[in-house]
């Protein structure tokens, strides 16, 4: 029996579409025994590398990213609430995570669906350091150890080199998802991920 | 029996997702009881209006994007070559195409798809009138006629006017369609809009 490789999940909390993978990936990971390994980026930095900006910043795509944000959260019957401050920048729990991932990657995958909902559900701006510790601390983990470890260099320089090395291997949006190589960008894409794997490709 | 609205489909010639979308429109419409109005719009026009580029030219995203454009179309079992020239201005087959609609509805449909046929899969450089002409032709047009009528103001206009209008309507990319009101974009929206047509909406 040949160990299949896992699917990488690269999102941003500040993303609607990230949120939507968020509450779908594993049920994808779990169906085709793939792990997943949830890797939080910064969708600032990788926006300028490719010239971009945040969908609902565009004339045009931005009315209808928010249609169409609330929409597919109603059609994969996701809860959803556009929070009232967006974009937020999204170092705070993206540093948590991988602290918490070094220490148990379960935890810190539903932390980070934890931070998801409370951002997209609750419209609790997770970008406060003293929020992302609330929700971690809801998930059971050490308040101040969690803010220690947001403020600690090199959880901060972690983060930077995971942002560096999603660049590096062509990740330009949230959510990305790479398995076996292969690159599949956006939600609307997880159905083609699923035959993929279900396949082997094609 | 109400009379249901039709499917707006805009699209631009040069767009491999407008392919896609072109191969398969008129069975979702077909399957929902929806008349299908093909309207070519110029995608240039469009992202000066959106500040955007072709996907193809944005930096990570456009290698991304040609990787796709081939996967989509092995995934749709839809024949697919990337042509040696791209992006294309696709005024001759627009203006072309609203002529023909003009006269024939189902004529104009056959000559876009052969259009778009040409070009992602015979390499076509359907850009130039001669060889937009010959397409047409193919499909029994009168080809000193056609290259009349896209030289004509009225059929300038008549494809400016179009554009303008998809633009004031939100239309901001290829492929996009509207249905009721209700707008989707991009050709991996097309599961979300027959799912749509089947519920009346969520």
């Amino acid at each position: 029996m040949t160990t299949k490789g896992p699917i990488e999940f690269y999102f941003d909390y500040s993303s609607p579409y990230g949120y939507v993978a968020a509450t779908r990936i594993e049920d994808i990971g779990a169906a085709h025994g793939r792990e997943v390994v949830w890797k939080p980026i910064l969708l600032g930095v990788v926006f300028r590398a490719t010239q971009s900006a945040p969908l609902t910043e565009v004339p045009l795509k931005g009315d209808y990213s928010k249609h169409d944000f609330a929409r597919t959260c109603r059609y994969y019957n996701v809860p959803f609430k556009f929070p009232a401050k967006f974009p937020i920048a999204s170092q705070a729990p993206a540093r948590g995570h991988y602290w918490l991932w070094e220490q148990d990657p379960a935890l810190a995958k539903r932390f980070s669906l934890a931070a998801f909902t409370a951002y997209f559900v609750d419209g609790r701006d997770v970008s406060a350091p003293e929020i992302a510790a609330d929700v971690a601390a809801e998930q059971g983990v050490d308040r101040d150890a969690f803010l220690a470890a947001i403020a600690a260099p090199e959880n901060k320089e972690r983060l930077k080199a995971e942002t560096e090395a999603a660049l590096a291997k062509g990740v330009f949006g949230s959510p990305f998802m790479i398995v076996d190589g292969e690159p599949f960008w956006g939600s609307d894409r997880l159905p083609m991920l699923s035959a993929w794997l279900e396949r082997g490709g094609w």
